[in-house]
């Protein structure tokens, strides 16, 4: 970072310890030390350098993937890395790839669904990279609802195989990441027939390439499903399709663990709880709202720095204009992100300590406490991922027209961001999933049954649904007693009100599909009240570094306060509010912008970013800026030449009056 | 539109004359039938098409671009089309092009800015296209405030010319579309200074490229800017940078209309009433709204078609799984969209009419409506473009995981879409002024000044600060009456707060940067308002078709109630509903989602778009989406070898376990 640092003075008006906070974003001092030499050891490599990615045509952007992939596995071989060091690497790379399934779904894939003799076969292959693997289950006429996937896997008595097959075009295997032009194997999802019953959706490992020449095998069609939404983004992955024509792979590759099919043919369950597998769906969900909070956060941090470094009206005598950052309107809109950006770091954070408690509890086959960490996981996924996706956006619009330029960086990470909010569950279905169980806590509040985890607040509903707002100045709604009272009060409303209403319907059934949209809000707000928890629970533990607390107060108060200004109608209808109190809270929340400003440049500076990681030339972090916009723009393959391919067929003739006799 | 029509059925359900819609649709039976007309003719020219858009590296794709600019030319020409045709025709080519500013913004600006003989020289060449012009305002640093913007224009009394000059890096300009690489002249806008005195921002034509061999003329540096938003969309314009290094053109390319400079180099101002000029920005921003209610309404073509087709869950004994489109979290979602579009529309019809009427007024000196006119104008603008880039993304999300695929059109619509929140006006800076707008409004109440137009329900201020909502059942949020007072009294309350708030600050500036947040939402209350008011006005016309205006009648209460519940927190704290009138809207808008069901398809068919101008393979007429969307897939650069490039190199070392002795 040689050179001049246009934005020295933001940093000089820091009231906080930015080497503090980086360790509180991080999680530990050890992971921010892996973090920041990982992330500078990618950054330092000229074979990782991103910055020509959107203008790349597609062939030659994969191509580059591939070998930037490579490389990284070279690189984490040579430097003998950790697992945890090797995981670090990958993400710094930054670059949708195959490895992310080998790595993400199929290698786990077989660790909870294979049984041992399977896991000590194909793992070890797995680990070298000596097969290179794919999680196929979604399908072109099937995303959402896995039970209707048409794949069918027909076992074979005489020859002891499956006999994989698409028995319609909708059966295609249509999107699995890795699966077009890399992959060798595959875990396929398929109907598991045998004697013509058939037992629902299971996985089987399926090869699909050769090893020698990488040619699909004999009755596989595979290719790639085309060009995706953005320049770069998920364009560097092979997603693909996949058609089966009777292909057969013998018994011991359908992933046994939880079931089985014997040599005769017989089906047979195992005793191993199935609650197993939705222990690795709140694996997989947790790591997306890490990634949430990792995408906002690197948006927040490229319009906060670019906000400082531009100036627009309300020059004085001539001078400079005003930073942009200094207007209240960008404040309103950026401000409340960042403190999102903080809030979803430390719910993932949560999150991460939830995935071991439920591991650690299933291993002594307690699994009381799944369903709510299951509603809870799949309810912060999709909450987090829609506020990114809509945060991101919000980030491009305001860093203004620049914004709308690739080299902003803001344009590819919406596009790369945006798909983590259809899989691994619809956001929206999986609200209507969180729903579903409050409603059913609500219908059981009666019942004794004991509420743990994210739903205890419900175990004093009385008392949430009879309270009123104590606020009466705009500093009280500071109090963290209060602010956790609102939400908890919003919240129990909500899931009360629904479960009332859906008994007025003729039965349970059409009443959730009725009041699906009141069903959604609900849900919505019982997971920001989480969110507001695990943040205020944060501030509970003791925080060293100067000043670093304070400014975490400060963004939780920002984060809960424009929570209550957006949804004033939840809390106005629930009658919780008073309308004088909903303008003190808002009120409440302007002081606080503008005590967070002094701290802004310090607050995204604390997320440890290098410059080759963000990808923006608006986010750089000396931020100077627009001599290197100008620079980038003469590296646009159009200006390869002044005048351009097509002057002499297309522009002259129009010029020159000529094109009648013009051959177009 | 020959073979099977998926859709059929789903077509037979329509209650109402779609033929009817789609004049009414359009705003006239002449304009349906030229633009029904016009596009088929750009549909069924192999020239045109768009499917293969977003996989052109950017070279090609810009050089296809200036292939169809110069076919359509051609065949605008050789058809003997009217400028009302050739519009058409240039718009359904929809593919952005320099044509786009030529005609848009550089013959507009010429006309509108220059005296009778600079009219006289050089609209006829424009008119030919003899010479390409573009309007090169922004600047590197310089966005929304024209008035700072850098570039200097000094005459030089000795030779009789203008010097142009960038004096800085910021003042290079930058964004205008035509300038890197195709035009040949600009409008450029820069300050006026003779004799040391600076007399701020004015235009000037000048020469940009040799007519003979098209480069930059001497002094000029210029170039594309560089690789903006998402595959296709405005990567096929040249948007570009410019700078001068005292570059000299003659005194008489200044725009004189409005003020001059004399032989001697004195500055004069002609009594050409200024006002002039805010005309020009009624007219390109009520044109922005016309482009939104299109783009809107594309996009809920498809995710509307898209969602008949696609089936999810709820299979009954093994039989189809339910329409998306069935499923009231869908439909919540997506009507409201459908129902804005229309909104939308008619607001347009409605503003090209107040857009004649100002011209009207202001050729007999009248500029009274103007002011008002402009306020509605902005706010409209900035109001539908956020609307529909939002919305564009929502009805993406709504066709689940292929709607990122490229090939759904809808990614390219978004990208191509979003800049009009940030160009001629952002839409925070613009809200911001209505906001201004409706403050003085209110401060001159008591001033017996007559309130025209959009603000005349000021006029009623005291009953409107006073009245209580009278609705009992959810039956009275049909009656139009209601609506509209329940829009008044919200947007006339949000006003008074801002403009008592603003009372309390020791400067009113103070107050209008503090309360910014505030003041956009009283702003948007009005706009909704206005957009509501005049749906309500269409509905009063005498409308021909069997069951036409009831459609209308009930896509009018979607969108009303929808903004009803989406903005109860509005209703509420203003004191004007109680939680139950809000829930009983909500009831009445579940209602409506219903009621519209069956006639979902046949709505969206009456926006008359052809295959072609959609763009997308889920919003295809006929419904055939699987076997089009699978086909599809093999077009892409990738599936041109079964083995990709770069396996040798990068993939099969990887497996063979080689990668220590790779060169990567």
């Amino acid at each position: 970072m040689a050179g001049v640092d246009y934005l020295a003075d933001e940093r000089k008006t820091a009231e906080f310890d930015v080497e503090a906070m980086k360790v509180v974003w991080d999680g530990s001092r050890h992971i921010f030390e892996v973090s920041d030499r990982i992330s500078k050891l990618v950054a330092s490599d000229p074979v990782f350098r991103k910055d020509n990615r959107a203008m790349l045509p597609r062939k030659e952007l994969f191509k580059n993937t591939l070998r930037k992939a490579a490389h990284a596995w070279k690189r984490i071989n040579e430097l003998q890395l950790s697992q945890e060091e090797a995981l670090k690497f990958r993400f710094f790379v930054d670059e949708p790839a195959y490895t992310d399934l080998h790595w993400g779904m199929f290698v786990p894939a077989i660790k909870g669904q294979g049984t041992d003799e399977q896991q000590e076969k194909w793992l070890p292959l797995a680990y070298k990279m000596k097969i290179i693997g794919c999680y196929a289950q979604t399908e072109l006429g099937h995303g959402s609802n896995v039970q209707g996937l048409e794949t069918t896997a027909t076992f074979d008595p005489k020859t002891d195989e499956f006999i994989l097959h698409s028995p319609t075009l909708t059966s295609s295997k249509w999107w699995p990441g890795g699966l077009g032009k890399v992959s060798t194997h595959a875990v396929v999802y398929a109907r598991l027939i045998t004697d013509g019953e058939d037992h629902g959706v299971h996985g089987f490992i399926v090869q699909l390439r050769s090893l020698e020449d990488h040619k699909p095998l004999p009755g596989l069609t595979i290719g790639d499903i085309g060009t995706k939404f953005g320049n770069g983004g998920y364009n560097t992955m092979d997603n693909g399709v996949l058609r089966f024509n009777n292909v057969r792979i013998p018994r011991d590759q359908m992933l046994m663990r939880v079931s089985q099919v014997t040599r005769e043919g017989k089906y047979k369950q195992s005793d191993v709880p199935r609650q197993l597998l939705y222990g690795t769906m709140v694996f997989v969900r947790q790591t997306i709202v890490r990634d949430a909070s990792q995408a906002l956060s690197r948006a927040v941090c490229i319009a906060t720095r670019y906000s400082a470094v531009r100036r627009q009206f309300g020059s004085q005598n001539g001078g400079p204009e005003t930073q942009v950052l200094d207007y209240r309107t960008q404040q309103s809109r950026l401000f409340p992100l960042l403190a999102s950006a903080y809030a979803f770091r430390f719910v993932s954070q949560w999150l991460s300590w939830l995935y071991t408690d439920v591991t650690e509890r299933s291993k002594v086959n307690d699994f009381s406490t799944l369903p709510e960490a299951h509603a809870c996981t799949a309810g912060l996924k999709s909450l987090t991922t829609s506020v990114t996706a809509d945060g991101i956006e919000e980030c491009r619009k305001l860093c203004g027209g620049h914004g709308y330029l690739c080299s902003s960086g803001l344009p590819e990470l919406f596009a790369a961001f945006v798909p983590a909010c259809t899989y691994e569950g619809d956001n929206v279905v999986l609200l209507l999933q969180v729903a579903r169980f409050l409603v059913k806590t609500v219908s059981q509040l009666g019942m004794k049954k004991q509420l743990v985890g994210t739903v205890a607040y419900m175990g004093k509903m009385e008392q949430l649904m009879q309270c009123r707002c104590n606020v009466q100045k705009a500093e009280d709604w500071l109090k963290p007693s209060q602010v956790i009272e609102a939400f908890e009060a919003r919240a129990a409303r909500m899931s009360v009100a629904c479960a009332k209403n859906l008994t007025k319907f003729a039965s349970p059934e059409e009443g959730f599909a009725e009041l699906s949209a009141d069903l959604v809000d609900a849900a919505v707000a019982h997971c920001q009240l989480i969110i507001v928890s695990k943040f205020l629970e944060k501030l509970q533990e003791d925080i060293p570094g100067k000043g670093v607390k304070q400014q975490l107060e400060t963004l939780c108060s920002i984060y809960s306060l424009s929570l209550v200004h957006k949804h004033q109608g939840d809390f106005l209808a629930t009658s919780y509010l008073t309308p004088k109190q909903a303008s003190l809270a808002n009120n409440q929340l302007r002081a606080l912008l503008a005590k967070l400003r002094p701290n802004a440049i310090a607050l995204v500076d604390a997320f440890n970013y290098t410059d080759h990681f963000l990808g923006s030339i608006l986010g750089r972090y000396d931020g100077n800026v627009y001599p290197k916009l100008y620079d980038a723009a003469w590296e646009d393959p159009l200006n390869e030449t002044v005048v351009p391919d097509g002057y002499h067929e297309y522009v002259r003739p129009v010029l020159k009056q000529q094109l009648h006799t013009a051959r177009l």
